[in-house]
């Protein structure tokens, strides 16, 4: 059973209890919530080391790293200290996107993830699938489902599904400047037009969640016609395939299968409240999980960093998960520091989201850095930074440059003009 | 006469032709907006190689950059190298924020920044007040108009005056975590509490607008009480401070004076927008110019990052000009690499919000961008970039790692999977 059945039916699991008491929220808050399928505890039961959390109304904004290998780069040793840093970086669940030649390196380096991932793992079926159907034009149901069982079995919590992209979306795609950026939208999409047949995975659903509800894995639903550019944000294509999302999320609830939906993708900032709002009005309160929102296209290098501006706004207006975006997006495969430069930023832009969505722990941490601010107690500033290692390098630095100002209440950056030290004086 | 004056009558400037010229802005419009003080132009008269912008209404939105010395770090040179370092990066207005305990070299400093730099510069008076006046205990308003008048006579564009916080606020501040972080606030708190007499600033308000009109400086009504940490915003203090401002800004415009009004802070994301609608509100129109907002307290090392989130909002949501914040923001001075990074990052806050407000320019910029990228045109990416030097560099280095993707239609991150690729196929 799922949770989402075990919720329904008023069975409290040991899965429910640790997120309650991680976030604070009341048992039957909770259970509603995810009884409602406005909550999901992706958590395979195979997923044997996993520490459970939850995502969605009321809980506190998630984030996402994607990491793998792919042909031009493949080692499972790097892909494995990847792992290590994003966790350590904070990120709440991992997303292993490998995509190689060999499916048996892909089957390997999975699993071993699996094996060292304490937080929720993600996969999208479909780029194995098509390694294994030898190219995406070959795909079939069936080379899917044996993908996607592989995955349930081998304890992978959630899992993006491009169900929703249909025929009838093809021709709205005409008018777009940039198509189709999403992978696994481009293989359907190439595959629809070349075979004229509909989406597989749309045809098939019901077999996908069959597996799904075996292990619980949490169907992420994939925005495959996500906008590529700011001037394609939600276009015709975008919110057909979202009213298809909708449609397919009633079903997941309906069979019992934990089920989020994901978002863009490049939005301009004046479009990103209306984006949460539609998902929220369409998907019927289904945790929203967003790739960004990137809110200019032109940040190359620095694409970590609007997205963080977009993704905390997008929190703040109702998005629940945030798949992070690393400085290398648009240019190359992350390395390690930017895997972890990409935890930090969104851990950033959540947090800025949470204190705005009026979370207790979120604000209580704010007050407790201002105290310390206060009271020029640089350890504690520290240790309640949002990045403890770095500020500790920054400080290190400071006190080498001018040791004096170790013995002074202030910083380098006022000295004897302290703001703060002059208030107080009197 | 100054742009406000002339403006009302009706007089158009070269100044005006300029800023009409750069934003595409109807002369009609563009003077309509002057003469109701909702666009300022910061063009002392003697700043000579001065090249005026436009800051408030329809414009797009302005990055400002602060450098200056300190006692803890003092080099003519240094400051030079961070003008030309800022400018180049893109700020669009620059602060000498320098305070020496020497104030001969804060004027050799402050002269020789004006006569290199193009864009408007900004100071604040009460800094070098503070030093002439041998500390700012002995403050007065004569100590005070002799410096502002020096300023004045060398070209400054844009004073910050904190003429806004009076002695009834002092009750108002028992409440904060934080008290006052705004160092001119400091200052001038202290000195109401010592003498216990009214901030001089206010009580001689006329004597500075008289300097202002005769050099057309922009009288930049300091937030002295801008709150430092998220838990004091938008409180009783800061809103006290606000009302007087807007007071103080109908005496400006009355008098022909330029005016802009800074604003906080750190203002939790939820709040952004209504400071931005109490300003506008409370001081009809007059461009707003915030410093951040910085919507966590816990971001040291990453207060940048931090200020472009809150500062996109603010921008979008109505304010015309950033002051930009460095990593090294509360924990140390600025560096050169730091400024650079400021002015980045702010820029691409700006261009975020430009593209939100409907700028056309802004919104060509990313058309162009996603075209290239279409394209697979490398090199028109790396020019319509937000970073064209840093993009160049990250380009260089995954071509190094992998010289095969310079044959290909993709990039490094998905090579032959590249969604854009497959999608153009069929």
């Amino acid at each position: 059973m799922t949770q989402l059945i075990k919720a329904r039916q008023r069975i409290y699991t040991d899965k429910m209890a640790l997120v309650s008491e991680a976030e604070g929220i009341g048992r039957a808050v909770l259970m509603n919530h995810i009884a409602q399928g406005k909550i999901v505890i992706p958590a395979n039961k195979n997923h044997n080391c996993l520490h459970p959390i939850g995502i969605g109304k009321g809980l506190c904004v998630k984030v996402n790293a994607n990491i793998g290998a792919s042909p031009k780069k493949s080692c499972l040793k790097e892909e494995l200290k990847k792992l290590d840093v994003a966790l350590k970086a904070g990120a709440d669940t991992i997303m292993d996107l490998t995509v190689l030649n060999d499916y048996n390196l892909i089957d390997e380096i999975r699993r071993a993830l699996i094996a060292e991932c304490t937080a929720p793992l993600g996969t999208v079926p479909i780029y194995q699938a098509a390694v294994e159907a030898d190219g995406y034009e070959n795909l079939s149901i069936d080379a899917y489902l044996k993908v996607f069982e592989k995955h349930a079995k081998d304890g992978v919590d959630f899992a993006t599904v491009h169900a929703g992209i249909t025929k009838k979306a093809l021709p709205l795609l005409e008018n777009r400047l940039l198509g189709v950026v999403s992978r696994g939208g481009s293989f359907l999409v190439h595959w629809m037009r070349k075979h004229n047949k509909e989406n597989f995975l749309y045809e098939h659903f019901d077999k996908i969640l069959k597996i799904a509800k075996e292990y619980d894995i949490t169907i992420s639903l994939g925005d495959g016609l996500r906008p590529g550019s700011i001037l394609d944000a939600t276009d015709k294509a975008q919110v057909h395939e979202l009213k298809i999302l909708g449609r397919l999320a009633e079903r997941c609830h309906d069979y019992g299968v934990q089920v989020m939906i994901e978002g863009p993708g490049h939005v301009p900032l004046n479009e990103i409240e209306k984006n949460v709002w539609l998902e929220k009005e369409i998907c019927k309160g289904a945790p929203f999980y967003v790739l960004g929102p990137l809110p200019t296209d032109i940040a190359t290098g620095y694409d970590h960093i609007a997205c963080a501006i977009g993704g905390a706004l997008a929190a703040y207006k109702g998005a629940d998960f945030l798949c992070y975006v690393t400085p290398k997006e648009h240019i190359g495969l992350p390395d390690i520091d930017d895997v972890r430069q990409g935890v930090i930023i969104t851990k950033l832009a959540v947090h800025i989201a949470d204190i705005a969505r009026g979370n207790t722990n979120a604000i209580a941490r704010d007050k407790k850095m201002s105290e310390a601010r206060k009271n020029f107690d640089w350890n504690r500033m520290q240790e309640l930074s949002l990045d403890p290692e770095h500020f500790k390098e920054l400080r290190r630095a400071e006190c080498e440059k001018n040791p004096d100002i170790k013995n002074i209440k202030g910083c380098s950056m006022c000295g004897e003009y302290c703001a703060m030290k002059v208030y107080k004086e009197i």
